[in-house]
């Protein structure tokens, strides 16, 4: 039985994620799994989150990159002076939490207060592997239409933040933020909502100001 | 080994696919497997597709609609009067041959000629499996960015055409279709590409006229 087989590896999965979410905690290290559709506008939302707008000489931050192939992100990452690893699956859909546990060890953990790991690009296989974060951020882009999050419920459920990008296009699109903010309220009634353009820093400061809070709070 | 495991899912899986693909030959039904992003703008390619400009009395249409759950897209063809099989995969990220037989029994395929099989919304585990279709066709909307070839190779890679959706919104983003192009020619030289604004209607005469001459020159 193939069941059999693919709870052993999410059983693993999640003590390894524990693991990894006690040794964050024990070197006051805060982190934070960023998911959403290729093209959702993670890494642009990070570019925006790192200036002076965002999070600049508040975090301490350092990326993790998931993707298939590649490291266009981490290229990103790094011409902003951020602390990056790059994690290539080849093939796999998310990351899962022994990625994380290896790519760590390519950082230096003292320096760093706030981990962002930007997952693959895809709203189903990242909802099943904890990473060992305390937060959940998924975004949702308005080009990407208003039925996302009935479509792919278990993402936003797990998700502790939904932050709607490119809320400059909404003009261009039928996206309905009314509609996309109650079904995320039924789903998940005790996450944060944000809009934001990242390109142009619209809804930047908000976001930033609630992860630093999220962090002292913790 | 959790590789063997996974291995045999594929081999079964090649053969159900082949098994597929000999039944809708025998029975002279085209099937296309259209994947992409969530929201990349598979079903509003078909909404259009199947319209007057597009393979309306050109085609005799069915389609299998996948998704995680719900049945949004469903009702949308159901609403154009295509007929329409929903599969809901409660958490499986990609459709599979296995899925694929158990639903054309639900299809009255002596009135079909073009079986569309929308996958679910993923550039990543959609890549593995062949369905039984004779045409792969990708999505890729500009509002994404150009850099998807690069970061999921193996889906565009596998495709017989690149449609490049939502392209009346390129003066809002910085995709630049030039490097769209070129990539998808180094990865899949044979490839169509076609640029659509599918709610407007631009570009789909075009693909309509490619898809009827490859199911004439099967």
């Amino acid at each position: 039985m193939k069941i059999v087989a693919a709870k052993k590896i999410l059983k693993a999965n999640e003590q390894l994620a524990a693991e990894n979410r006690e040794k964050f905690d024990a070197a006051g290290i805060f982190g934070v799994n960023l998911v959403g559709s290729p093209g959702s506008g993670k890494t642009t939302l990070l570019e925006a989150l790192f200036s002076r707008q965002g999070l600049a000489g508040r975090a301490a931050p350092a990326v993790i990159e998931g993707d298939i192939a590649g490291s266009i992100d981490a290229q990103r990452m790094d011409a902003l002076g951020v602390p990056v690893v790059q994690i290539n699956t080849e093939g796999a859909c998310h990351l899962d939490a022994s990625m994380i546990a290896a790519a760590v060890l390519n950082l230096d953990l003292q320096a760093v207060r706030l981990l962002v790991i930007e997952n693959v690009g895809n709203l189903v296989c990242t909802a099943g592997f904890d990473l060992g974060e305390r937060l959940r951020v998924v975004l949702l882009s308005v080009t990407e239409g208003d039925d996302k999050l009935v479509k792919y419920p278990a993402i936003f459920q797990g998700s502790h933040a939904l932050v709607v990008t490119k809320i400059d296009l909404l003009p261009h699109t039928n996206f309905r933020v009314q509609r996309a903010v109650e079904d995320m309220k039924r789903l998940a009634p005790a996450a944060a909502i944000f809009q934001v353009a990242a390109l142009r820093g619209e809804g930047i400061p908000a976001l930033a100001d609630w992860l630093v809070q999220r962090m002292e709070a913790r």
